[in-house]
């Protein structure tokens, strides 16, 4: 199938490695802007999913935010339908508010992410998006974006 | 003259309103992506110069982060020599530290502007970066970048 973008480059900022850890299905590579510290309390991440990828369920003590720099992606938090991401959205996830995001069946995603009052602690990981819910989000089709 | 490029429509966020306050010399727009809030702590804007634009010094209580999404623009500290920023880097104004930003005089910039800690205050304006100062940076030739 055609992709809407290769973003196997990421957008404007570095790509960055690989992520290993357990939190996230499919490929997703992790370039950190600014590192968490005491001075910001303002860790920065630029994140890209290959097609496919996404993280599992999870919360952040100090809320984030997320600004689209690229692709189509979902944001859902629990109980809510998904939402459609795209270039130019931005995402508040509020403290606690447990949810994931990731890019969709055929489409890369890039997305800076900004961790916000970040002295309140880690995000807490939780369960996976199993390959059964992702599949019922549908097939995203070509918006020509 | 040639312009490296034409950030008029700015850099994937929107260019927003015209920047009518006193801190800031040329054309300036501001874009606000995240208000200031007491839940993220974190306001966030997208901010364009035209070429020639800068904004006044100034220094934030709780720090900034800029990501440059497009342009050539300066960025200085009081005391230190000016610094090149250009489309993926990112400056760490770290609090109280006295300093400006903006376009370089031939180039258009475009910025993320991430205020930290913003519980702490709002920044404080001091005096412009004069024409005579701002002349003796020097016209930065086309770089292709």
């Amino acid at each position: 199938m055609d992709k809407v973008n290769d973003l196997s480059e990421s957008v404007i900022f570095s790509k960055g490695e690989k992520i290993t850890n357990a939190y996230f299905m499919g490929e997703t590579w992790l370039k950190m802007l600014v590192s968490n510290d005491t001075i910001f309390n303002c860790p920065i991440g630029n994140v890209t999913f290959e097609p496919g990828a996404r993280n599992n369920w999870h919360k952040h003590p100090g809320g984030q935010i997320l600004l689209v720099t690229g692709g189509i992606g979902y944001y859902q938090e629990e109980g809510k339908p998904v939402q459609v991401i795209t270039e130019g959205d931005v995402v508040k996830i509020y403290p606690d508010v447990k949810h994931w995001h990731g890019a969709t069946p055929d489409n890369w995603l890039a997305h800076i992410a900004i961790s916000t009052n970040a002295q309140r602690g880690d995000a807490e990981w939780l369960e996976p998006v199993t390959d059964e819910d992702y599949r019922q989000l549908g097939t995203l089709r070509r918006t020509g974006k």
